[in-house]
């Protein structure tokens, strides 16, 4: 089953919990084991891993990014979004999350990020889940 | 099949080597043929493929990374632990590894390593191994 | 289905696109729907999807990471190549892509770019193709 998940995002620099919309796939696809494929569709943005609890923590890592990949280093791509890919690399641009009693298989504290280094703009996230046989 | 690694850990951060349990969850599921998916299911650690002959390279690896986020940077997260937090987000808390002829398809040098950046603590690596069909 | 993709590098640190023969894999696979996963078996060296269109991206990424991981940062690993080690880790040494339709499922922008960060070298990434059910 291949989906897509849209979402805007709001800021140059912003991490997105799309944790409940990557749930609400794997509900409806009805598959209780199995493996869900998460890709990013673009190259300044990328897809991560973290703390969903505190928002403190996602402001932080989005924070860091752009003190550890400055917008304004010497690049030659004339577009000035270089360090949104640097970012991109760095971060990833897919995630495979396991699927376990119909639920996706995450820790206590863990939540799924969009990760947006090039925005406001509109985002597409591919969603695939493949039912174990 | 779904299993999990059980691990301690006695740094705040240090690379462990968890490749031989790995190999023995592949070697028991009988599987000749597949992938494994492995997941660390905590927010301030990650998984990440690298050197095993020469334990200065773990090392290396771990120091830079203290250094690249150093624990005292600027973040507002009170517990203390961003840098891990980020360090999670750069590693990733995932890894795919193939499965061939009965065992991990791993190059000469590769090991696959459990990443803590906010130990000492207990954790815990999903593993999930699906045979070809 | 599992092959291997050998290529050449020809500077330390290089971001070569793999794209065309990871297309050509998956074409000659016949799978239309599926999911390829790439491995590079090297601890020197990482996996990557990056904007395709302007050179200009893959060399800013590469130049970026050198003066992320300088290759005389402290390091004890005795070969001189430790930051070649620490950038394999950061951007990582897989990646799964989607197969839809009969080909590879990536943005208008996407690339996949294999990351030499010790050559030149002669290299391997193992491509496993699996079809779904």
């Amino acid at each position: 089953m291949l989906k897509y998940i849209q979402l805007s995002s709001y800021a140059r620099n912003e991490l997105i919990d799309i944790t409940p919309r990557v749930e609400e796939l794997v509900k409806k696809s009805g598959v209780s084991s199995g493996v869900v494929y998460l890709c990013c569709l673009h190259t300044t943005a990328g897809i991560t891993i973290n703390e969903g609890a505190d928002p403190d923590v996602r402001r932080d890592i989005s924070r860091f990014f752009e003190q550890l990949v400055p917008v304004d280093a010497p690049f030659d791509h004339s577009e000035g979004n270089s360090d949104a890919h640097v970012k991109s690399s760095l971060v990833g641009v897919s995630e495979t999350v396991l699927i376990n009693g119909g639920r996706l298989l995450l820790g206590t504290w863990q939540a799924i990020y969009f990760c947006e280094f090039d925005g406001p703009r509109t985002r597409k996230v591919a969603v695939k889940i493949v039912a174990d046989r």
